[in-house]
Protein backbone atom coordinates (compact mmCIF):
# COMPACT_ATOMS: atom_id res chain seq x y z
CA UNK A 1 0.00 0.00 0.00
CA UNK A 2 1.25 3.38 -0.82
CA UNK A 3 1.07 6.48 1.75
CA UNK A 4 2.90 9.24 3.31
CA UNK A 5 5.69 8.10 5.81
CA UNK A 6 6.62 11.20 6.57
CA UNK A 7 5.37 12.77 9.67
CA UNK A 8 6.31 16.51 8.60
CA UNK A 9 4.89 15.92 5.17
CA UNK A 10 1.56 14.40 6.65
CA UNK A 11 0.77 17.22 9.37
CA UNK A 12 2.14 19.94 6.54
CA UNK A 13 -0.84 18.01 4.14
CA UNK A 14 -3.22 18.35 6.61
CA UNK A 15 -2.86 21.75 7.03
CA UNK A 16 -3.54 22.60 3.72
CA UNK A 17 -6.74 20.51 3.49
CA UNK A 18 -7.62 22.10 6.58
CA UNK A 19 -6.96 25.58 5.18
CA UNK A 20 -8.29 24.80 1.33
CA UNK A 21 -11.90 23.58 3.29
CA UNK A 22 -12.34 26.58 5.61
CA UNK A 23 -12.58 28.34 2.07
CA UNK A 24 -13.59 32.08 3.13
CA UNK A 25 -12.96 31.98 6.94
CA UNK A 26 -10.28 33.55 7.77
CA UNK A 27 -8.80 34.52 11.49
CA UNK A 28 -6.31 36.42 12.77
CA UNK A 29 -3.10 34.43 12.76
CA UNK A 30 -2.60 33.46 16.16
CA UNK A 31 -6.51 32.31 16.30
CA UNK A 32 -5.74 30.15 13.20
CA UNK A 33 -3.20 28.41 14.38
CA UNK A 34 -5.13 27.28 17.57
CA UNK A 35 -8.37 26.63 15.42
CA UNK A 36 -6.79 24.85 12.69
CA UNK A 37 -4.71 22.70 15.83
CA UNK A 38 -8.31 21.40 16.84
CA UNK A 39 -9.79 20.40 13.85
CA UNK A 40 -6.53 18.71 12.83
CA UNK A 41 -7.21 16.70 16.05
CA UNK A 42 -10.62 16.17 16.19
CA UNK A 43 -11.91 15.99 11.94
CA UNK A 44 -14.38 18.47 13.11
CA UNK A 45 -14.95 21.42 11.28
CA UNK A 46 -17.46 22.42 13.85
CA UNK A 47 -15.09 23.81 16.20
CA UNK A 48 -14.38 26.59 13.89
CA UNK A 49 -17.44 27.77 15.65
CA UNK A 50 -17.38 26.48 18.80
CA UNK A 51 -14.07 28.05 19.72
CA UNK A 52 -14.49 31.27 21.81
CA UNK A 53 -11.29 33.00 22.74
CA UNK A 54 -10.87 35.86 24.97
CA UNK A 55 -9.57 39.12 23.77
CA UNK A 56 -6.57 38.59 26.53
CA UNK A 57 -6.21 35.00 26.29
CA UNK A 58 -3.24 34.26 24.07
CA UNK A 59 -0.89 36.83 25.24
CA UNK A 60 -1.83 35.63 29.12
CA UNK A 61 -1.70 31.98 28.54
CA UNK A 62 1.96 32.80 26.16
CA UNK A 63 3.44 34.92 28.44
CA UNK A 64 2.41 32.42 31.72
CA UNK A 65 3.69 29.70 29.79
CA UNK A 66 7.63 31.91 28.96
CA UNK A 67 7.34 32.11 32.38
CA UNK A 68 7.89 28.26 33.38
CA UNK A 69 4.39 28.11 34.57
CA UNK A 70 3.00 24.73 35.43
CA UNK A 71 0.06 23.90 33.61
CA UNK A 72 -3.27 21.84 35.91
CA UNK A 73 -5.04 19.36 33.71
CA UNK A 74 -8.12 17.66 34.72
CA UNK A 75 -7.55 14.34 32.89
CA UNK A 76 -4.14 11.85 33.15
CA UNK A 77 -5.17 12.36 28.94
CA UNK A 78 -4.77 16.12 28.73
CA UNK A 79 -1.77 15.21 30.69
CA UNK A 80 -0.36 12.85 28.30
CA UNK A 81 -1.47 14.98 25.02
CA UNK A 82 0.64 17.86 26.02
CA UNK A 83 3.95 18.38 24.30
CA UNK A 84 5.79 17.92 27.64
CA UNK A 85 9.43 18.33 25.71
CA UNK A 86 8.56 21.66 24.51
CA UNK A 87 6.83 22.54 27.99
CA UNK A 88 10.14 21.68 29.67
CA UNK A 89 12.58 23.58 27.66
CA UNK A 90 10.27 26.79 29.15
CA UNK A 91 10.42 25.50 32.62
CA UNK A 92 6.91 24.51 33.06
CA UNK A 93 5.26 20.97 33.64
CA UNK A 94 1.81 19.43 34.05
CA UNK A 95 0.13 18.33 37.10
CA UNK A 96 -3.24 16.29 37.82
CA UNK A 97 -4.23 15.22 41.35
CA UNK A 98 -7.22 12.83 40.02
CA UNK A 99 -5.55 9.92 41.25
CA UNK A 100 -3.85 11.30 44.42
CA UNK A 101 -4.54 8.98 47.50
CA UNK A 102 -6.11 11.82 49.50
CA UNK A 103 -8.17 13.41 46.57
CA UNK A 104 -9.35 10.18 45.82
CA UNK A 105 -10.50 9.40 49.78
CA UNK A 106 -12.18 12.63 50.47
CA UNK A 107 -14.11 12.55 47.09
CA UNK A 108 -15.32 9.37 48.14
CA UNK A 109 -15.90 10.95 51.69
CA UNK A 110 -17.88 14.11 50.56
CA UNK A 111 -20.00 12.16 47.51
CA UNK A 112 -18.20 14.42 45.68
CA UNK A 113 -15.92 13.93 42.19
CA UNK A 114 -12.37 13.48 42.55
CA UNK A 115 -12.18 16.08 39.55
CA UNK A 116 -13.41 18.71 42.42
CA UNK A 117 -11.22 17.64 45.49
CA UNK A 118 -8.31 18.18 42.71
CA UNK A 119 -8.42 20.93 42.21
CA UNK A 120 -8.94 22.36 45.30
CA UNK A 121 -6.10 21.07 45.95
CA UNK A 122 -4.16 22.19 42.89
CA UNK A 123 -5.13 25.78 43.98
CA UNK A 124 -2.95 25.59 46.73
CA UNK A 125 0.04 25.33 44.51
CA UNK A 126 0.97 28.68 43.35
CA UNK A 127 2.98 28.05 40.33
CA UNK A 128 0.16 26.81 38.88
CA UNK A 129 -1.21 29.37 36.23
CA UNK A 130 -2.82 27.70 33.75
CA UNK A 131 -5.65 25.64 34.44
CA UNK A 132 -6.70 22.92 30.82
CA UNK A 133 -10.13 21.63 31.74
CA UNK A 134 -10.75 19.03 28.83
CA UNK A 135 -13.65 16.52 30.88
CA UNK A 136 -15.02 17.49 34.42
CA UNK A 137 -17.60 19.83 34.28
CA UNK A 138 -17.48 20.19 38.18
CA UNK A 139 -13.63 20.71 37.63
CA UNK A 140 -14.99 23.65 35.85
CA UNK A 141 -17.53 24.95 38.62
CA UNK A 142 -15.28 24.17 41.29
CA UNK A 143 -12.36 26.73 40.09
CA UNK A 144 -15.15 29.43 39.23
CA UNK A 145 -16.13 29.58 43.23
CA UNK A 146 -12.95 29.20 44.41
CA UNK A 147 -11.80 31.87 42.33
CA UNK A 148 -14.97 33.98 42.66
CA UNK A 149 -13.77 33.22 46.54
CA UNK A 150 -10.72 34.83 45.76
CA UNK A 151 -8.39 31.73 46.78
CA UNK A 152 -7.49 31.07 42.44
CA UNK A 153 -6.64 33.86 40.35
CA UNK A 154 -5.51 32.04 37.18
CA UNK A 155 -3.71 33.60 33.68
CA UNK A 156 -5.56 31.24 31.58
CA UNK A 157 -8.63 28.58 31.63
CA UNK A 158 -8.97 25.95 28.61
CA UNK A 159 -12.20 25.59 29.76
CA UNK A 160 -13.35 22.78 26.73
CA UNK A 161 -15.30 19.95 29.52
CA UNK A 162 -17.55 17.67 26.68
CA UNK A 163 -20.76 16.03 27.82
CA UNK A 164 -24.63 16.37 28.73
CA UNK A 165 -24.07 17.04 32.05
CA UNK A 166 -23.53 20.61 33.00
CA UNK A 167 -20.97 21.16 30.50
CA UNK A 168 -22.57 23.90 28.48
CA UNK A 169 -23.21 25.55 31.54
CA UNK A 170 -19.78 25.48 33.22
CA UNK A 171 -18.41 27.58 30.24
CA UNK A 172 -21.38 29.84 30.19
CA UNK A 173 -19.97 30.68 33.74
CA UNK A 174 -16.25 31.13 32.78
CA UNK A 175 -17.36 33.56 30.35
CA UNK A 176 -19.28 35.52 33.04
CA UNK A 177 -15.96 36.10 35.66
CA UNK A 178 -12.85 37.93 34.62
CA UNK A 179 -10.35 35.91 33.80
CA UNK A 180 -9.14 35.12 30.34
CA UNK A 181 -10.41 31.82 28.82
CA UNK A 182 -10.51 29.59 25.59
CA UNK A 183 -13.86 27.72 25.20
CA UNK A 184 -15.61 25.57 23.19
CA UNK A 185 -19.51 26.48 23.19
CA UNK A 186 -21.86 24.36 24.22
CA UNK A 187 -21.50 20.24 24.56
CA UNK A 188 -18.23 19.59 22.28
CA UNK A 189 -14.42 19.66 23.71
CA UNK A 190 -12.46 16.73 25.38
CA UNK A 191 -8.97 16.05 26.34
CA UNK A 192 -7.76 15.73 23.03
CA UNK A 193 -9.17 19.41 22.18
CA UNK A 194 -7.83 20.58 25.28
CA UNK A 195 -3.87 19.21 24.73
CA UNK A 196 -4.32 20.91 21.06
CA UNK A 197 -5.39 24.34 22.42
CA UNK A 198 -2.20 24.11 24.94
CA UNK A 199 0.10 22.90 22.19
CA UNK A 200 -0.57 25.35 19.71
CA UNK A 201 -0.17 27.63 21.97
CA UNK A 202 3.40 26.14 22.77
CA UNK A 203 3.83 26.29 18.91
CA UNK A 204 3.09 29.74 18.99
CA UNK A 205 6.49 30.83 20.64
CA UNK B 1 -24.05 27.65 41.79
CA UNK B 2 -26.05 24.85 41.80
CA UNK B 3 -25.12 21.65 40.10
CA UNK B 4 -24.98 17.79 40.40
CA UNK B 5 -21.47 16.43 41.97
CA UNK B 6 -22.20 13.43 42.15
CA UNK B 7 -20.11 11.16 39.47
CA UNK B 8 -22.49 8.11 39.10
CA UNK B 9 -25.81 10.25 38.89
CA UNK B 10 -24.15 12.61 36.50
CA UNK B 11 -23.00 9.67 34.31
CA UNK B 12 -26.58 8.32 34.90
CA UNK B 13 -28.16 11.55 33.64
CA UNK B 14 -25.47 11.88 30.84
CA UNK B 15 -26.50 8.32 28.86
CA UNK B 16 -30.24 8.71 29.84
CA UNK B 17 -29.61 12.37 27.65
CA UNK B 18 -27.78 10.14 24.94
CA UNK B 19 -31.03 7.68 24.89
CA UNK B 20 -33.72 10.32 24.50
CA UNK B 21 -31.69 12.07 21.90
CA UNK B 22 -31.02 9.29 19.99
CA UNK B 23 -35.17 8.85 19.22
CA UNK B 24 -36.09 6.20 17.64
CA UNK B 25 -32.44 4.98 16.58
CA UNK B 26 -32.19 1.47 18.45
CA UNK B 27 -29.19 -0.75 18.69
CA UNK B 28 -28.41 -4.41 19.90
CA UNK B 29 -27.42 -4.21 23.93
CA UNK B 30 -24.03 -4.53 23.02
CA UNK B 31 -23.53 -2.26 19.97
CA UNK B 32 -25.52 0.27 21.99
CA UNK B 33 -23.13 0.38 25.33
CA UNK B 34 -20.16 0.69 22.49
CA UNK B 35 -21.81 3.55 20.36
CA UNK B 36 -23.48 5.13 23.74
CA UNK B 37 -20.03 5.62 25.67
CA UNK B 38 -18.45 7.10 22.24
CA UNK B 39 -20.91 9.66 21.87
CA UNK B 40 -20.86 10.59 26.04
CA UNK B 41 -16.49 10.79 25.28
CA UNK B 42 -16.90 13.44 22.29
CA UNK B 43 -20.74 14.91 22.56
CA UNK B 44 -21.07 13.89 18.77
CA UNK B 45 -24.28 12.24 17.72
CA UNK B 46 -22.44 11.40 14.11
CA UNK B 47 -20.50 8.18 15.43
CA UNK B 48 -24.04 6.97 15.23
CA UNK B 49 -23.62 6.90 11.68
CA UNK B 50 -20.13 6.52 11.81
CA UNK B 51 -19.32 3.35 14.06
CA UNK B 52 -18.92 0.55 12.06
CA UNK B 53 -18.52 -3.08 14.17
CA UNK B 54 -17.23 -6.19 12.49
CA UNK B 55 -20.11 -9.49 13.75
CA UNK B 56 -17.50 -11.10 15.38
CA UNK B 57 -15.36 -8.23 17.26
CA UNK B 58 -17.56 -7.45 20.24
CA UNK B 59 -17.28 -11.52 21.04
CA UNK B 60 -13.60 -11.89 20.25
CA UNK B 61 -12.90 -8.41 21.97
CA UNK B 62 -13.90 -9.74 25.28
CA UNK B 63 -12.67 -13.26 24.64
CA UNK B 64 -9.53 -11.80 24.54
CA UNK B 65 -9.79 -9.39 27.42
CA UNK B 66 -11.02 -12.25 30.01
CA UNK B 67 -8.00 -14.10 28.74
CA UNK B 68 -5.99 -11.29 30.06
CA UNK B 69 -4.63 -10.59 26.88
CA UNK B 70 -2.43 -7.36 26.33
CA UNK B 71 -4.09 -4.12 24.22
CA UNK B 72 -0.98 -2.06 22.22
CA UNK B 73 -2.36 1.24 21.60
CA UNK B 74 -0.64 3.83 19.56
CA UNK B 75 -0.63 6.97 21.72
CA UNK B 76 0.09 7.72 25.32
CA UNK B 77 -3.31 9.56 25.42
CA UNK B 78 -5.31 6.08 24.68
CA UNK B 79 -3.52 4.20 27.23
CA UNK B 80 -4.08 7.14 29.72
CA UNK B 81 -8.11 7.14 28.96
CA UNK B 82 -7.98 3.17 29.52
CA UNK B 83 -9.96 1.68 32.80
CA UNK B 84 -6.41 0.01 33.92
CA UNK B 85 -8.03 -0.96 37.37
CA UNK B 86 -10.22 -2.63 35.65
CA UNK B 87 -8.06 -4.59 33.21
CA UNK B 88 -5.52 -5.73 36.07
CA UNK B 89 -8.31 -7.97 37.34
CA UNK B 90 -8.36 -9.64 33.72
CA UNK B 91 -4.45 -10.05 34.03
CA UNK B 92 -4.41 -7.80 31.03
CA UNK B 93 -2.57 -4.48 30.50
CA UNK B 94 -2.04 -1.53 28.12
CA UNK B 95 1.45 -1.32 25.94
CA UNK B 96 2.70 1.49 23.55
CA UNK B 97 5.90 2.06 22.08
CA UNK B 98 6.17 5.16 20.42
CA UNK B 99 8.46 6.88 23.73
CA UNK B 100 10.86 3.82 23.02
CA UNK B 101 14.29 5.21 22.76
CA UNK B 102 15.43 2.36 19.75
CA UNK B 103 11.67 3.53 18.36
CA UNK B 104 12.70 7.41 18.16
CA UNK B 105 15.49 6.46 16.89
CA UNK B 106 15.06 3.79 14.43
CA UNK B 107 12.29 6.18 12.91
CA UNK B 108 14.44 8.93 12.45
CA UNK B 109 17.03 6.86 10.47
CA UNK B 110 14.31 5.92 8.41
CA UNK B 111 12.27 8.86 7.86
CA UNK B 112 8.75 7.09 8.57
CA UNK B 113 6.63 7.73 11.85
CA UNK B 114 7.44 6.38 15.73
CA UNK B 115 3.73 4.97 15.17
CA UNK B 116 4.96 2.52 12.39
CA UNK B 117 8.35 1.50 14.18
CA UNK B 118 6.50 0.97 17.19
CA UNK B 119 3.84 -1.35 15.89
CA UNK B 120 6.64 -3.59 14.21
CA UNK B 121 7.95 -3.93 18.08
CA UNK B 122 4.50 -4.62 19.28
CA UNK B 123 4.21 -7.50 16.62
CA UNK B 124 6.82 -9.16 18.35
CA UNK B 125 4.80 -9.46 22.30
CA UNK B 126 2.35 -12.66 21.24
CA UNK B 127 0.54 -10.86 24.67
CA UNK B 128 -0.86 -8.23 22.58
CA UNK B 129 -3.85 -10.00 21.45
CA UNK B 130 -5.86 -5.95 20.73
CA UNK B 131 -4.60 -3.03 18.43
CA UNK B 132 -5.91 0.43 19.43
CA UNK B 133 -5.20 2.48 16.77
CA UNK B 134 -6.52 6.15 17.84
CA UNK B 135 -4.16 8.72 16.10
CA UNK B 136 -1.65 7.66 13.10
CA UNK B 137 -3.09 6.11 9.92
CA UNK B 138 0.53 4.64 9.79
CA UNK B 139 0.37 2.88 12.26
CA UNK B 140 -2.65 1.22 11.36
CA UNK B 141 -1.50 1.01 7.47
CA UNK B 142 1.61 -0.61 9.00
CA UNK B 143 -0.55 -3.01 11.16
CA UNK B 144 -2.31 -4.33 8.13
CA UNK B 145 0.91 -4.97 6.18
CA UNK B 146 2.13 -6.77 9.08
CA UNK B 147 -1.16 -9.21 8.81
CA UNK B 148 -0.81 -9.58 5.10
CA UNK B 149 2.76 -11.08 5.77
CA UNK B 150 1.84 -13.26 8.68
CA UNK B 151 3.21 -11.34 11.20
CA UNK B 152 0.51 -10.66 13.21
CA UNK B 153 -2.73 -12.17 13.99
CA UNK B 154 -4.88 -9.92 16.21
CA UNK B 155 -8.46 -10.67 17.97
CA UNK B 156 -9.32 -7.25 17.48
CA UNK B 157 -8.25 -4.05 15.84
CA UNK B 158 -10.08 -0.93 16.69
CA UNK B 159 -9.03 1.20 14.31
CA UNK B 160 -9.72 4.63 14.59
CA UNK B 161 -7.35 6.57 13.49
CA UNK B 162 -8.10 10.67 13.15
CA UNK B 163 -7.44 13.11 10.35
CA UNK B 164 -7.14 14.27 7.09
CA UNK B 165 -3.81 12.35 5.50
CA UNK B 166 -4.43 8.83 5.42
CA UNK B 167 -7.13 7.88 7.94
CA UNK B 168 -10.22 7.03 5.96
CA UNK B 169 -7.83 5.08 3.60
CA UNK B 170 -6.39 3.17 6.48
CA UNK B 171 -10.05 2.09 7.47
CA UNK B 172 -11.17 1.52 4.89
CA UNK B 173 -7.91 -1.07 3.98
CA UNK B 174 -9.01 -2.72 7.57
CA UNK B 175 -12.11 -3.49 6.37
CA UNK B 176 -10.56 -5.34 3.64
CA UNK B 177 -8.48 -7.94 5.75
CA UNK B 178 -10.01 -10.89 7.77
CA UNK B 179 -9.53 -9.65 10.91
CA UNK B 180 -12.26 -8.77 13.47
CA UNK B 181 -12.47 -4.18 14.00
CA UNK B 182 -14.04 -1.81 15.24
CA UNK B 183 -13.75 1.45 13.13
CA UNK B 184 -15.18 5.32 13.02
CA UNK B 185 -16.00 5.46 9.49
CA UNK B 186 -14.04 8.72 7.32
CA UNK B 187 -11.90 11.16 8.75
CA UNK B 188 -13.17 11.24 12.19
CA UNK B 189 -11.99 9.17 15.36
CA UNK B 190 -9.00 9.64 18.22
CA UNK B 191 -7.69 9.00 21.09
CA UNK B 192 -10.46 9.32 23.31
CA UNK B 193 -12.91 7.41 21.24
CA UNK B 194 -10.43 4.38 21.13
CA UNK B 195 -10.50 4.61 24.58
CA UNK B 196 -14.21 4.95 25.16
CA UNK B 197 -14.12 1.23 22.90
CA UNK B 198 -11.92 -0.09 25.19
CA UNK B 199 -13.68 1.02 28.26
CA UNK B 200 -17.07 -0.57 26.89
CA UNK B 201 -15.90 -3.59 26.15
CA UNK B 202 -14.44 -3.88 29.65
CA UNK B 203 -17.56 -2.48 31.17
CA UNK B 204 -19.76 -5.21 29.04
CA UNK B 205 -17.23 -8.00 30.97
Amino acid sequence: MKYIKDPREIEKRSFEIITKELGDRKFNHREDKIIKRVIHTTADFEYADLLEIHPEAIDKGIKALKDGSYIYTDTQMIKAGINKRKLSTLGGKVCNLVHDKEVVKEAKERGVTRSMVAIEKACDNKNIKIFAIGNAPTALFQLINLIKEGKAKPELIVGVPVGFVGAKESKDALMNINVPYIITKGRKGGSTVSAAIINALLYLI
